[in-house]
Order: C-alpha cells, then sequence, then structure tokens
C-alpha cells in the first residue's frame, strides 16, 4: 500500500526528523527505535511498509529541507552521517513542500489545499494520504457558532471572516480531499462538530492531538502508579525549558497556554481530582532542541506522612516525535484502509489530550492500542483495502477550485480564488 | 471475621508503624491512605476489616510498642498525636509481642512458634491468624539439598544443624500451625520446594517476596513506558540511602546484596534486556526512616539520539510499608477463607520479587490484582469463610510442643523441644 | 548591652522563629545553628548576647505568637517542644507586638511609630532599639520626586497622598526615633535618598535588603565558581515553589516581581554578564514553608562542550532567616554603638540585593563581614557604647506624637495624628 | 618563551583533548573558554602563549592520535570540524607520543626516560620541558622505607624490586631530567620525602594532584557556603556513573579508592568535621566521557530544623581537565623561569588533594592563585628566565642512559639499563 504522508509544518523540526528517520529506515540505515508500530505486540502486515511512504507538505518557511536537516544535525537530533546519506532523497521531497495557499476567502483556500493534496496523491500514483499536522502550535481561538454544524461552517468560510483557525481548516480540506487526518499539535484541528460531520460523511477517521512525548509521557504512568497506590497527590508542578522552533513559538502567551492546558488533563482523569501546582513552559533558546522538563510531585501517604518525588526529562523532543509522526500515518492509513471513519480514540496512547472518553493512564491506552492494532489485522484479511474508492467524490477534487489552481492563490491576494460556488459543489457531491 | 495478623520482627518500624495506623483506622482517627484495599476497584465484603484485626508477634528486642512508636513519632514517620491517642491499645499489643523461641533443634523451636502461634488464636479466639515476616533482612543461605523436599527437611530439622534460615524456619512453622504466610522482606520465607510442598498439603495459601515501595515500584511503571514506546534503554543506575533499623541491617553486604538483586528483576523483565547499571543501597544513619533513592536512566530514541531521565524519590520506607501490610494480611486472609492454597501470585503488585511466572510491570499487576480481589468476592458469596475450619487437623497445635510449653523454651537451649515426633504427628495429621 | 528588636511584620513566620529561637537559646535550649555570629571568626564582645535581646513589634494580625508558634511547630519549622517550653515568655512578648497605627497623614502614623519605639525602649530601659522588616513583601513602589531629598519628602508626608511604602514610612519612623534600620525583605525600606540623607544626619546606620537564604545564597558561590574557572555559562533557569504567607503574598505578580528581580543581580555582578533565562516563584499551597528550588545552570567549556547542572534545595525558609534576623540585630546595634552611620554595605553577605557598590560573590562578602566585625571589635574596645547617647535628642520621641498618643491613631481616622510641626521639631532637634 | 609540555598517557582523553585543544587555539580556531589563566586576574606576560607549547609524551597505546581524536569527537567532547582541522598538526604530534621505556631495574628505566625528554628538549630547542600526568590512576602503593629520603631510594631503584609506582617514577625521571612535574591524577607523582628531596636540590618545582573537575569542585564552593553559614552538614553522599578509559580503570576497586580518598579531604578541611556518607564511583561504559554526578547533602539549620540539597552534574570529564592541563603548563613553567622550587602550594585551586597545608575552599585557593600569578609577573619583569639554565647538570642527560638509548630499553628486559653509576652519577652533578 503506497502512503502519501502530508506534513503540515512540512519544514519544522519534527516534520524533518520524520522524513530524514523515514529515509534511513527505507536504505535500512537506522533501526526503528522509538517507532511502537514495530514492536511484536503491534506489527502488522496491515500496516505500510516505511519504504512505501511518499512525503509531502505546507510549510511557509522557504528553507531548503537539506539546510534544516543540518541544523537538526548540528544540534544533535539526528546524526550528521545520516542527513549526508540521504541527501539526495530528501532534495527530491524538497519539492513536494508546498508554500501556504492563501486566498481571499477560507472556502477557497481549502480549495487549493485540496488540489495539492489531490496533484501529490495523484502525481505519486498513491492509495491514499494521510495528513498530519505538524506546524507551529496556534492560540486557543475564540469559540464560533459556526462551528456547530457542516452547513453553518459551509456558510461561513465563504465570507471574509477567517471562521477557523490554520489546523482546522487544513483538516476540512484534507477531509474533503477524502484523506484521513492527525492533528500532532494542540491546535483545534479536526476536533469541532462540524468537521467531525464532515468526518463522519466522508468516512475518514481522525486522530489527535497533541503528541505525547515527555512530562505528560510519564504523567500517564506515575499518576495511575499514585492512584493505585492509593497515595494521596497534594501538589504536581512542572516547569518545561526549552528552545528550538516550538519553544519560540511557545513563548507566546496564547500559545503557551493552548499547550499547558493539554497537558494537565491527565492529573485529574487518573486521579480523580487536581492537585495544587501548575505546568510552565519557558522559552530559553539556547537549550535548543534538548528540552528539560522538571516536576515536583507531593504526596500524603499512611496516617498523612508527607513524601516527594522529583523527576528530571532530558529528552529531545523532535526525535520523541518523529516516530510517532510515522507510527501515526501507518495507523491511520490501515484505519482508513479498513474502513474506519469519526475519532480514532484508541490512539489515545499517542496524545496529551486524546480524543473520546478514553483512560488516560499509559497501561490502559496500550491495551486499547494493541487490540486496534489486532483489528486492523483481521480487516486486512477481510474485503481489502479500498475505502479511498469508496468515496471517489470526496477524493475528487474540486473542479474550480483545480481550475483557478494553485499558483493563482500563491500569486497574491488579488488572484480570484475558488468562489463559494466551488466548496458548495464539494459539499454536493459528498452529500 | 476476626484475623490474627502475627508480626515476625513485632517491634521492627515497618510492624510498629502498620500495628499503630491499625489501631488509628478502627479508632476513626486516620484515613486509609496507602491501603489499596480500601479502593473503589479492590473493596471487598470478602476482607476482613481493620476493626477485626488482632495483631501479635516475636521480636528479639525488648523495647515496649509505645516506646517504639514515639521514635517514630519524633522522626517524623507516624504523627506524635496519634501515637499518644492510641497508647492504651499498644500496650495491649505488647503482651503479644513475644521473645524468640531458640531451643536445640530447629523441628523444637518450630514447635515453641506453633505453640505460641495457636495460643495467640485461641486466647483471641480468632478465625485465623496470618503470619507475615517483616524482621530484618537475612543473608542470603547457602542452597541444601533437604530443601527439596518436606520429608528430607523434616528429617534435617531434627538435627543440630540450623537446615533453615529464620524467616523459613517461621515460614514452617507457620503452615505447621494452618497459619497462612506471608514474606515482605526479601529473605527466603515459604520459597523452598518443601515448604512449597506443606503449603499445598495444608491447603494454605503464602505470598512474598519483599514489599515493593520505593524505586522497584517507580521502575514497574517507566521501564515498562519505555518498552511500549521502543525507547532502548542503555543504562539504569540507582542508589538508595537510608538510615533506620533496616539501613543499618543492609549495611550488612550480604544482607545488601539479597536487598539489591530483588530490585534488579523487573528491568530484565519488562525490557527484554538487562542494562548497564547497579542498585547500591547505602546505610547513612542520619537520613533515618526518610529514604532518599536516586536514579539515572539514559536512552537512546531514533536514530540514536540519547536522552536522560533522573528521578529523586523521598519516601518514608514504614509508611510506604505498612498499608501493604495490612492490605496483605486482608487478602491473605480472604484467599484462604476462599479455599486458595500455595503461591498467591496474583499478588504481584505488592512485591519486588514476586513468587511464580507473572508480569513485572504495575499495570498488568495490578489487573490480576482485581480479578483476584474479584475472585474472593464470589468465593465469599459461595460456601462461607471456614478455611481454618476445613483442615482443623493443621490448625491444632502440636500437643507435645503446646505441653513443654513457650517459656520452657526460652528458659534456655537445655529445655526439651518438641521430639521428632511432634511435628511428625501434625505432618500426619494432614497428610 | 540590652538591646530591643523591634520587628515589622512581628507576628509573621520569620519573626515568630526568630523570638521563638532567642527565647531557646537565652534558656539554653537550643544551640546558635545558623547564627553566623557564633562562629569563631565572627563572635565578638562587641555584639549585644542573645539573652540581651527584647523583642517588639508591629503587625496587624491579631493571632497570639503562641498560636503562631504552634502552627510552625505543626509545620515542622519549629520544635513543639521547644515552643511549648518558652509559652510563658512568648506570652509575654505578645503585649509589645502592636497593632499597626494609622491616620491620616504618613507624617502622622510616623508620629505614632516613633512613639511606640520611643514607649518601648524607655518601659524596657534599652540600651537602643534596632528596627527590622519582616513584613510581607510590598508590590515596587512608583518614582516619587518627593523620594529625593528630606526636605520634599517631609513636605509630602504632611499630604493626604501616601508618598512612601509601609516598608519606607517604617525607615523614616525609625530613624526619627534614633533606631538603626535593617530590611529583610524585597521592599523599599531606608533605599531611598531622602532616607539615606535622614540616616546619615541621625547618625544611624540602616541595612538591607531581602535576606539571602536559598537560591541567591546558592548562586553567590556557584556563580563564581563559574566565572573563575572561566566557564561560559550560557542559561539559568531557577523555578521556586512555595507556600506559606510569603509564598500567598508572593502570589500577588507585583510583589513576586520585587522578588524575582532582587534574585538576579548576583548573576550578571558575578559572571560579567546575564546569562539566558528567568527566576520563576510559584506559590503552591500545600508545600508550605518548606520551600523547593530547583536550578538548572547550562554552560559551555572548553572547546564548545555543553554541559549542565541541575540543583534541587529543599530549605525552610524561616528557620534559614530567623538566625539571620538576630544576626542583623547583633551586627547593626554593634555598628551604631561603634559609631557608624549610613549604609552598612559590609553587611552584603546577608542579602540577595545589598546595599553599595559591593561584591556579589558570597566568599568576597564574607571577607567584608570579618573584616567588619573584627573593626566592632576595635571599636568596641575604644570609647564605649555610646552611640545612642551621642544624639539624644534623635531619640527623644516627638512630644506631640507622643501626646496625640498611638491609641488615638488606632482609635480611627478621624484621631488627631501630629501635625506638620511634630515631625519638624524632630527635624530641627537632630539639625 | 618555547615550552614542551610532556604528557605522561600521552593518548589518553584527557591528553589528546588538550592537544587537540592547544592546536584549535593556536590556529584562532577556538576561545579558551575553561583555560584559568586567561582571565583577566591571570593573564600575564610571564606566562608562555598557547602558541609556544609543543607536544610530546609516552604512552602504551598504539592508537594514533588522529583516531582517539576521531572517537572524542564522535563522542561529542571536541567538534569533529575541529579534529579534522588539525588532522595534519596532531599527526605530527604523534611521532613525540613515545610507547614506555621498560627495563631490568627502575633505575635503568628511569635513565630512558630522562633520554627522552632530553631528546625532545634539544630536538625541538626548547626553553624547558614541563612533565603532566595524565596516566591512568594507580592503585594506591605500599609504604616502602625508601621513600624516606633520596639515597635510600636510589640505593633500591638499581635492585629489581619496584620501588617507585610509575608515577612517582617519571617524577623521579622529570626531576632528574631538570623537568618540573605536575600530577593530574590521584597517584602518587611527586608526593614522597626522597622526591621532594631531589626537586630542591635540582632548584625545580612540582604540582598536583588530581584535577578538580567536578564533584569536588562543587564541593569546595557549597561546604564553605554551609561553614559561613554556620549551618551542621550531616551527611553528604555522592554517586559518580562514569564510562571513558578513566572510568573503565577506576572499575577496578584499588584505583577508585585512590579517587574516592582524594575526594573526601575538601569536606573534613573546610567543616571542620567530616559528616556522614560517602562518595561512589561507578563503572558505566554506555555513560562514556560525560559524567554524571550525584550529590545529596542533608543539614540541620537553626533550631536543629532539617533541610536538604541536591545537585545533578553532568560534565564532560575531558572537556573540564584539558583546559587546566594547558594552565598547569604555562603556571608550573613561568613558576620554574621565575626561580621557584619545591611544591607549588598555590595552585591548590586545581586540585582535588593539594600539596601542603592548603585552604581548600575554592574562594581561598582563587586569592592565593590571583596572588601567585601577580607575583610570576614581578619575577618575570626582574632577571629573567634561566631556571633549566641554572642547573645545567639536571637538565643533561645521564651519559649512560643515552649511551644504551630508548631503542635499547624498548627491545626487551634484557636490555642493559643505567646501571647504579649512571644515577649516582647525576645525583652528584646535582649535589
Ligand atoms: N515532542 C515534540 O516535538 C512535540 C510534541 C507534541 C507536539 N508537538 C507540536 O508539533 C509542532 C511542531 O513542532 P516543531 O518542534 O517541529 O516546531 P518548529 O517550529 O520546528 O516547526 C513548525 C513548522 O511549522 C511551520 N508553520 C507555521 N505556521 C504554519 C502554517 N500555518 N501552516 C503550515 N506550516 C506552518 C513553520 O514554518 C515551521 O517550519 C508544534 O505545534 C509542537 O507543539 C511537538
Ligand atoms: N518500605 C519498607 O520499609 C520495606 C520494603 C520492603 C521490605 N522491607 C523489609 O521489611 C523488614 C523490616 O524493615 P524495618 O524497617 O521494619 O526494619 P527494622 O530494623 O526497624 O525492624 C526489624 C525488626 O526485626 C527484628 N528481628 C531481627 N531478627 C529477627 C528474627 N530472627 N525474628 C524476629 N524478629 C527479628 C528486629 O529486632 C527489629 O525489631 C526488612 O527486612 C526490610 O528489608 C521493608
Ligand atoms: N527565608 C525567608 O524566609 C526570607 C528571605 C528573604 C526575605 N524574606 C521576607 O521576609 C518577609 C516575611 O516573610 P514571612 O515568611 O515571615 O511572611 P509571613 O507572611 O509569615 O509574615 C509577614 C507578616 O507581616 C505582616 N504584615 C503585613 N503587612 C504589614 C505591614 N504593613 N506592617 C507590619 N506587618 C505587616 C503580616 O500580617 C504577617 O504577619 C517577607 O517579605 C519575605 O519576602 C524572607
Ligand atoms: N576530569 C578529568 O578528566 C580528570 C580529573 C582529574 C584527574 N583525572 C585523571 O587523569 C587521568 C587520565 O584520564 P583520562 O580520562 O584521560 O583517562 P584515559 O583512560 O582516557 O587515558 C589514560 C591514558 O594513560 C595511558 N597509560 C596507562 N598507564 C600508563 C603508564 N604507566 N604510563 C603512561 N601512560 C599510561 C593509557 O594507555 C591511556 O591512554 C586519570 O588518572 C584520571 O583519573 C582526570
Ligand atoms: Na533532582
Ligand atoms: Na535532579
Amino acid at each position: 500500500m503506497s502512503l502519501g504522508v502530508w506534513l503540515v509544518g512540512g519544514r519544522g523540526s519534527v516534520a524533518v526528523t520524520s522524513i530524514v528517520g523515514a529515509l534511513a529506515l527505507r536504505a535500512g540505515l537506522a533501526a526503528p527505535t522509538g517507532c511502537v508500530t514495530e514492536l511484536p505486540d503491534l506489527r502488522s502486515p496491515a500496516l505500510p511498509g516505511f519504504g512505501d511512504l511518499v512525503f509531502g507538505g505546507h510549510d511557509p518557511s522557504p528553507v531548503p529541507l537539506t539546510k534544516r536537516a543540518e541544523a537538526l544535525a548540528d544540534a544533535g537530533v539526528v546524526p550528521a552521517s545520516l542527513v549526508a546519506a540521504v541527501h539526495t532523497e530528501l532534495t527530491a521531497v524538497d519539492a513536494d513542500i508546498r508554500p501556504l495557499p492563501h486566498v481571499a476567502t477560507q472556502a477557497a483556500t481549502a480549495g487549493l489545499i485540496v488540489a495539492d493534496l489531490v496533484e501529490f496523491r495523484e502525481r505519486h500514483d498513491l492509495d491514499r494520504v494521510v495528513v498530519i499536522n505538524v506546524a507551529s502550535t496556534e492560540p486557543v481561538p475564540d469559540d464560533d457558532p459556526a462551528h456547530a454544524s457542516l452547513a453553518l461552517l459551509e456558510d461561513a468560510l465563504r465570507t471574509e471572516r477567517p471562521v477557523l483557525p490554520p489546523s482546522a481548516l487544513y483538516a476540512y480540506a484534507a477531509l474533503r480531499a477524502g484523506c484521513p487526518y492527525v492533528d500532532f499539535t494542540p491546535s483545534t484541528g479536526a476536533r469541532l462538530p462540524a468537521l467531525d460531520e464532515l468526518a463522519r460523511r466522508q468516512r475518514l477517521p481522525y486522530a489527535g492531538r497533541d503528541g505525547k512525548t515527555g512530562e505528560t509521557l510519564l504523567k500517564s504512568v506515575l499518576a495511575p502508579m499514585f492512584a493505585q497506590r492509593h497515595l494521596d497527590v497534594r501538589t504536581w508542578s512542572g516547569f518545561n525549558l526549552l528552545g528550538g522552533g516550538d519553544g519560540a513559538n511557545l513563548a507566546d502567551p496564547a500559545a503557551n497556554s493552548a499547550k499547558s492546558a493539554s497537558k494537565q488533563r491527565v492529573l485529574q482523569e487518573t486521579l480523580g481530582q487536581q492537585p495544587q501546582g501548575t505546568v510552565r513552559i519557558e522559552y530559553v533558546e539556547d537549550i535548543g532542541n534538548f528540552k528539560t522538563a522538571w516536576d515536583l510531585v507531593t504526596f500524603a501517604g499512611f496516617l498523612g506522612t508527607r513524601m516527594r518525588l522529583e523527576f528530571t526529562w532530558h529528552g529531545c523532543d523532535s526525535a520523541l516525535a518523529a516516530p510517532l509522526v510515522l507510527d501515526l500515518a501507518r495507523l491511520t492509513a490501515a484505519a482508513h484502509a479498513a474502513g474506519r471513519s469519526g475519532p480514532l480514540t484508541e490512539l489515545a496512547f499517542f496524545f496529551k489530550d486524546p480524543l473520546g472518553d478514553v483512560p488516560h493512564g499509559l497501561a490502559d491506552q496500550w491495551r486499547l492500542l494493541v487490540d486496534f492494532a489486532a483489528g486492523l489485522d483481521t480487516a486486512a484479511a477481510g474485503p481489502g483495502p479500498q475505502a479511498a474508492g469508496s468515496d471517489p467524490e470526496a477524493a475528487r477534487p474540486d473542479p474550480e477550485a483545480a481550475r483557478s489552481g494553485p499558483e493563482a492563490g500563491r500569486s497574491g491576494p488579488e488572484a480570484a480564488g475558488p468562489g463559494p460556488a466551488a466548496a458548495g459543489s464539494d459539499s454536493e457531491a459528498t452529500a
């Protein structure tokens, strides 16, 4: 099964580490350490191979992938020798990382994104494309009544007012283009009633949100430990120091608060109460991609005796995230192939702020995931991969959008974007 | 169900904290924080109430329980106000903590222990007595061919040569007296083929070993986390600093090595390999009962990137252990009542070095435990609690041992201990 | 030499720990651990004895000292047995901790404070009184042109507008009353040109500010170490978690920022540059008086190699501060006796944000302090204690203020405070 | 002043980092971060420039310097680009790192070492050569009566019995050859009465021992801080995890105990008492050159309140050591040029186990060092560099040793070493 992986934020650290890693795996130059889909309990014929992955994406940055990869090598995130070894392949991918389309209405911009996705799928003759958001974290958006239903949303998209934050616009376009959508960031993504409605209508799965790679991962095993030992966690304070692009972006208080909120849920959910203390994220440029997180947990035990646990996590964020991005691409593609649609709640294992009413302890999430993977296996043994084909209209680009073309959109705001009719016709096609 | 809890090492920190805590719980002066059997998932009518527990034990130390409890209060292990509040009850328990019986042969000593247990059960009119070893850790004993079967063992016990380490002699006597046996220490306890044979013959359950209260508890959730994330743990080094009686005893290299070994298994079992690094235990008298453990874990992620986790655990050992001792008393008693015999492998959750071929990850152990507790419930709803009664011979003291009496044994080695016939008759009775 | 110690914030944690400690030292129930004036290098006949200290103060809180002391004992800050042992003496001190005087103009309020100080000095027949501010940290005040000279200040004090923050008003009143003034908090205190002018005119010494008891203390030895090793400190991030009254107050961002700023100077001064990173103070109520501070320092060494130091400081703030308060009382009194006036820059050792152009490394501050103490010795061997007497007018209470009396002031805003003449006459008396 | 730096252990990590660094400094490719002699307070015209350093040494290992340097680059100790940039120069140095001479008697071996040193000095036309021991740590040797005086020592050296450990034999040979000697390791080096006698007779300075680069460095600032605050340090426990060649060697308990002892003195000396707790060094191969040290300090403050400090030091040992090796070469050479002989106690700043009755606090050591450097300046301004020349005999190789030649020595134990007369004549020459 040939699989397109479309990375929103395709020139960022997580994206580039994922691409370099997949190329290295394909070339047999690296082991799949950190890829959970390569563990005996999850390995499955239903999953596309690393060699089957074809990368594309959107990113406003013009810096070539090879330059970004070299910067990551200098920072110790990926080995310099690997970057050198995959230089040619990386240059080839570069052409598939497109600038951001942007036209007058969000409906029109969505049309250009759809066109890019479809063109990518057709040019590479891919079975399907999974869209994964690894772009900078957005501020938490305001509520909007137009988020409540697909009909309201599509009306609003045709106005000049930007009704969706970028991550949700990508989710909208991905679903329109017949692509499953994964949000690896704390941004909104597909998590709106209108988009859930669209996903179900398109019979497409989606997953998210916010990859769980550090402090929250630890919380998801430590908090259940305290709970199962009936210890009374009194305070849990976290302090994250990070540089890098993600850190710089999180220095913006709005983005920071989106992220901090996403890191809190696990305690409430696993302890049954919210201990005192907060999570701080601090941007310290010089620290770069190797985040340091320090947590202090104080708890009371038998007869009230006070005790403490503190830990320091010194993790390379992109190195932790990248293999999970590859895992999510494989699992989401296989779920799509197996006919799954709507939120993939069984992927909670991967996320800080998982979809649905799911367990937050890692062990329970692991069992969900193992069962899910086993189910894919059975499904794969069944009628066969055809989900994308099952709704051919969804996969067909909007004709008008295609006609006006991405270049038009990119040539500037004056360019004639796809009018309301464009999105409308697509909407009708799938109705 | 009235339950006797016989603590070998009954004047030690763990024992005294357990007793003070149980008295405080009975008086409604404390919450059962740290008692896992009070969690919704485990609570069960099959379990005896805290108010049903009656304590006794053996300890060579002459220091009164009230003095020991005050010392623990000064050290911050238990609140001084609680110790004051249960002063009278504590004084009452004191009379049931007996000096160590010791006579010429181990068979005779066992007879005296049996007599003490039976006398305790009868005097307090208890449904059953669970024997729990919370005495100082013993050195690892040499292998002995007489450990291989009950017949060989009983022959050897009648000679002057001490064939069993004290913890195993206690297990032998407990089983002889019809009492389930729990080893909370890393000592040998019931973990010998001969004693397993005896337990099965007596239709008695046993459990162990080495209460999991700190560093190993953390390992049992962190190691599975690394494994499930397919991260390559390269080194895991631990450093434990502790004072207190247990620390002083572990300053002895032989006892220390028993303990360190017991802390290593979880990594091999959950990671599928043994990372580099060792566990050190250092006695630092001034640190007292509040142990500090520091662990450094280094691991490789995607493309070989090196990362680190370090944690410091600052736990009060006795406060962590005591509620588990109460849990184990309740669970083991209920298992006995439900007709269980042999090793209670489902109690792996509580132990560093659990019995049987069981999972070492805490989450899996938790599920085993929850299912086990649910099973007790059903059993309890069945024919009714009478396990002790089901094998009346086992519960009957050896007549000769009873006759020669504990005082005789304690008056010196010249005292006539129970002869071979005594143990023999008991053995026959249960055959 | 009998010495009055007037504590602004006399019912706070630092104050109460200081008082309990001094009473315990006087009674021979405790060792002077933490009192640097008891070290061989500083001990001096010029210093008043612990037994010579008499405590008084102001505090808006009505909670009796014995209640506050018991709360500190429950929190583990002071031993419960000590609190019980000094109960009578503590009750006696209680009467000398007065409510805050507050009348229409700040000049009038100052007059009432002066009256309280004089009355205290006379009633106890004290050689001198040192005023030490251990009240809650104030927000950073706005600049005011009236701070520039004593003349401008005294004009402004007579208006209804509050021109001085409380700490500075206390400094003003203390100096007016002939009392040396010490600021143990980050508040403004005597650190204004107008007050410096007053201190010099009154021939009174003053000291401050912000007692150095934790993270900054560590910085003052670690930063010089990095500097002397020519290591390139790149980032220094600090995270302080604390509860208690001080923590609650610092939860107010304005007070917090006063404190954080005061913690930063040492790096700039000792490293010659400001590394990246900030200091955070978080209020976590449940953590209480035992603050936990975590710092991460990253640095580059030879050929750019990156390295790290992290530390966790788990200190009891009041227990660290109290002995320094006693030290400062003794040293400032002896300096006054020796005829010193103006800022006591040699006391930099004690402060996060020391007065004057002084070294910030602890080792250099230590040498300054040792030399200073040696100088007192010589002075003490000289003409004898007379500083207070040398300016008898300064010590004389303002007659009008005394007349209107503290009760008047406290009975409400309508009470007639000391008029402009009052402060004026005092000012003239010292001219 | 052209300066030869002869590194015993010339192919080890510290040596190679020193050489690469000096070459990079000479080429202007690196800043002298970590070199304390480049700080404003120490910089001096009396010190040879980095460009004046010429390297040679002894090492039994045959691995070329370039290979060792590349391994260090792979491990992140030095930048790969620097290693590449100085490849040619490094290859040139390689020829001056000689295999170990070893012949039948230690006197003869010493003769071969002398010959190597003299040949190196003459061939490169050096003003002087400083010998620095950076070889693997030796086990603590047994006491030997022959260590008591030079006469006894020289008799014993002529027997077959090895009377000196290798480090001391190097010190002997260095001094014989007119070279100042520095011991950067915890080995014996020049620290024997017989060798002190020789150094004084030869008018040569020597320095040591055991470079202070991590945990002990921190102790030397933290312990004085506790002492100056009159805090009662109760326990200080240290745990060092390291890989690399030094770590592997320290896995040998004998070498380990030499090192651990050397790390303890600072506490006794600065605190005036030895707190409880020990220092452990653990070899963990995978951790490599980036040592992790964790220390826990517990202390009592005012009224006995218990508090704690813990720190983790994550330092690259060779990167910390190498600039100090360059500093020591420069300072010792300048001291020699200034006519200093005997132990350079003013260099205590650099060492864990400094020579002489010196302060152990870093701040005091720093002042000693600054004064020492200032003194060199003055001396340099004086009569001029001549120390080496002042004792021409000392610098002359032993004629017999020279005759038998290093090759002879290296060809095997049967080679004729320098007889008694050789050493004797040298001894006379210097008398
Ligand atoms: N461990 C992890 O690294 C981790 C874990 C969870 C979530 N995340 C999230 O993943 C995201 C990426 O992290 P990163 O470290 O790669 O950050 P980065 O700053 O290196 O990369 C972000 C990229 O997104 C691009 N971008 C910004 N706005 C965009 C838009 N509207 N459309 C498309 N591209 C856009 C930027 O140009 C940049 O190249 C962040 O949102 C981060 O919070 C990362
Ligand atoms: N968290 C924990 O505290 C924890 C966890 C796991 C295991 N354990 C084990 O529990 C045991 C008790 O720990 P502690 O802290 O109470 O130690 P402790 O030293 O305070 O108490 C041990 C008691 O055992 C008594 N004793 C010694 N030999 C005996 C014997 N042969 N028979 C009967 N009593 C004997 C001693 O007199 C003492 O009173 C130790 O073996 C320890 O390793 C404790
Ligand atoms: N290690 C330390 O504890 C330490 C170190 C440096 C500075 N400080 C400073 O010392 C001060 C006291 O700390 P604490 O822990 O005792 O706090 P606390 O909250 O326990 O006590 C402060 C007291 O000040 C009183 N107060 C408030 N406003 C007042 C006013 N205008 N006049 C007189 N009294 C007033 C309060 O009623 C309270 O009793 C704080 O400013 C703190 O920042 C403490
Ligand atoms: N921060 C530091 O790195 C530091 C600090 C203090 C002391 N030291 C000491 O410096 C020494 C070197 O450390 P390293 O990390 O470079 O170790 P290393 O193992 O990398 O190098 C030691 C070298 O010495 C050589 N050697 C062994 N025996 C020898 C002998 N008899 N004569 C000559 N050479 C011999 C070895 O072949 C090796 O090349 C060790 O003794 C270490 O304890 C290092
Ligand atoms: Na820590
Ligand atoms: Na740490």
